[in-house]
């Protein structure tokens, strides 16, 4: 039986994803700013720990993306290469290293739902749209000071989070808290009622390889709304750090096994 | 951590599914027929058998549902309770029981794609339709003889499947294909680039309880279309068996390993 | 050319929608309130004036519907006939007779757009959730005492109103806002730029036939959201008057002129 | 009551779309081929006749477009603002000048309907795809020679074509077939039942102002395909004229009367 992941079949064309490498092109709009420690500590299931330094940082990114696998068919039938999202990023400490950490994502394609589900990523439905950049015409900034993008995120048809961001200058860096390798948990809940997870453990991923343009700084005005089944309103905005702008190519080819860890009840 | 599904936060609000079990309420509209049984054998991974009678029995079955968790409360939310599926169901011989195997199956919200992967369906997202019937007016049938229901399935913006069922008579049964406990591998991909799964199991699920009204039987017409990222023309149409429909009610409340299985390479 | 709507062809076969009469079988939950009549004045021009009696009241109402023409053609294709919709009807005086009148409306197909459009409802685009009724499984309520119902409404990725309806007993009426005939204003914007509207006239509309099962009401909530580009909850729910559900069948076949009006400037 | 379209409101903020101008800044696939001229004149209402020169040219053109109104409100919330689009474009000749004609469209969002009515655009909703050049990482071509562009289109869950163009040179022209100010026709269907339109007219229009970058022209491959509501595949594809990429920035700011038409019966 082929096939990276399900349904596999004999030939394999049927599965969600082929295996990676898996190529990325696209343009993040990033938002940093400080949380309670305590509400980014609740999202850190042992053996993580709160990282040393500003431990409530808190980054939201939309990305614009378009995705391909290394036959990179996708890319010429491109309902099955572009798709959006929407990620909520912290960081932890174990074993002594910082690690950054998905808390919460929302993509709007099922090829990125399982893409997800592999490298660690909580990802659920959602409706994304980022401001994109253009050359011509009068209806899109450009990666400019004065450039202005807004990004909005939906789930469930409620809005849950929006930002303005205003573009002011070149930067160094494209913010921090995305900065470090992931450290994700992997899980499978037990096939038998109330039984603990069948499968668990931590695992470390990031960018097999990386290319960028130049990172731009700006003002960030950021607004979270409450929802009954999301919960990334409890990061509350105490304090924003700033907001970037950024194009990037990203590739991703797997990553390690951290730890085993004991089976958790769900 | 709280929550049955990614995901885990203290409170355990966010998990993209609650526990079982899971209640469902629906009407299904099944097509069976035959396809040539090495085309089926081709989907049963070892140690599953083709079924000692009738083994290239196919049957797909649109669904269209509201479902909730123990709590109702997507009930009365219903973007978050309502969805429709198709599905293509083969039988298998396992240890010399016949069971019933989902070998593709497409869904229209994130909910039923996350209790897909715990169930061991292998869920894709894709656009699907069926008639309903309704007692009023002139825009729909009734399930009573001479009711016409037509169906289609869509994925990555390609048709691949549609039907039409014309009733004829109530029916002591609503097809045999999907009537047999389920066979299904639930695997999680290894995390290091070319690693063999890092789990893999067998299981067996079904029904904790059902309901449902009278069937019906009736005649039926079947298109399968091809398309570059799904192999359901595969199973081509030799002879039709016959069409169905019902509606139901379903309780979902976990399942039990058959086997742990030999860590294949993706 | 033929077709009813654009693009006419040769052989009409690609009109968005065949001409009347058209058919529709569905369930609706309605929402009757009271707002100050203010709100409801400010939406009525002239030749219009509020109703002489509960000039206040307002009714919103979602509808589940499947719909045809007379070939019945969609009924089988049934991505071209199932469509869920939201509405807001207010009361209006013309000529010294009562009408109802549609302010706002949301669809989710483009059908059900060209079809407001010739008869005067104002349709966007929106998310509309209803729960339905079952017969069988604990995952949907049914129409009878007790029978909880949500709905929902959506609209450029904000939720705009939500409503929970709990059944109490049979009732002779489904409310009475919506039950005049429609006074419906049909405009076409001039296509010079700052010109006044190329068409306007007020038409009369209602249902060419009609039937449907036991109206029943019941207690409601119902909670309006604010949006930059939807008017609603300008709307106030003052006093809710009472919340009905209905399954009905209506045949749409045409209306009648009431006036030609001056063309106003856009 | 203000509001440029509907519904009007004593504030305008509902109307479904402000007045133009209006503000365009996108990306263009365009494929050009010669049908049969027969099959285009099918398309073409008196007085309108076919195009002196070449009258069998027909262009198909994907456009990923972001727009917005005077107040640029809507660049920052995109969910407003970006839509994609294909369309179908011939030419004919009115009172001897050569105009371009929009037969066919198909868009993803409602103010995009509202706009194409308002200019004669004959829209209806669709599913479009079309491959982003982006300047980083392996999953995008860019604007370059060997750069390789696929575009897809789909209604009502079938898809109706896909183009896959490779660039291969600058090119002084991005193709001639919709290179004209357009003749459009504007009707509304009279209300009354089998009434003939109760509006007709046949409008001018174009762009107000327009910049782009380089165009450049490529190999292109084309296929339509055959579905019931659209009659897209009767201008078959006898001979590919070339395909074209350029990025443009346009303004649309009001037409022009070209003539007011006998109402013909719908």
């Amino acid at each position: 039986m082929k096939g990276f992941f399900y349904p596999r079949t004999a030939g394999g064309a049927s599965s969600l994803i082929p295996s990676p490498p898996w190529y990325y092109s696209g343009d993040l709009l990033t938002v940093e700013y400080r949380t309670d420690p305590a509400r980014v500590a609740e999202l850190l299931p042992a053996p993580l720990e709160l990282a040393p330094e500003d431990p409530g940082a808190v980054a939201i990114i939309w990305a614009d993306w378009q995705s391909c696998s290394s036959s990179r068919a996708e890319l010429l039938d491109p309902v099955r290469s572009q798709y959006k999202e929407a990620f909520v990023v912290v960081r932890c400490s174990f074993e002594g290293q910082v690690f950054s950490r998905c808390v919460y994502i929302w993509v709007d394609k099922d090829f990125a739902i399982a893409r997800g589900l592999h490298q660690g990523y909580p990802k659920k439905l959602g409706s994304m749209w980022q401001t994109r950049p253009h050359p011509f015409g009068q209806a899109a900034p450009q990666i400019a000071a004065g450039g202005m993008f807004g990004a909005t995120l939906a789930a469930a048809d409620r809005r849950i989070a929006e930002a303005v961001l205003t573009l002011r200058a070149p930067s160094d860096s494209n913010g921090f808290v995305n900065g470090h390798p992931m450290a994700h948990h992997r899980f499978y809940p037990g096939i038998e009622r109330g039984a603990p997870d069948a499968y668990a453990e931590l695992i470390r991923s990031g960018a097999a390889s990386f290319d960028g343009g130049q990172a731009w700084a700006g003002d960030v005005e950021l607004r979270l709304f409450e929802s009954p089944t999301e919960e990334l309103s409890r990061l509350t905005v105490d304090e924003v750090i700033g907001g970037y702008y950024r194009q990037v190519g990203v590739v991703w080819d797997g990553g390690s096994t951290l730890a085993h860890l004991a089976k958790e009840d769900g």
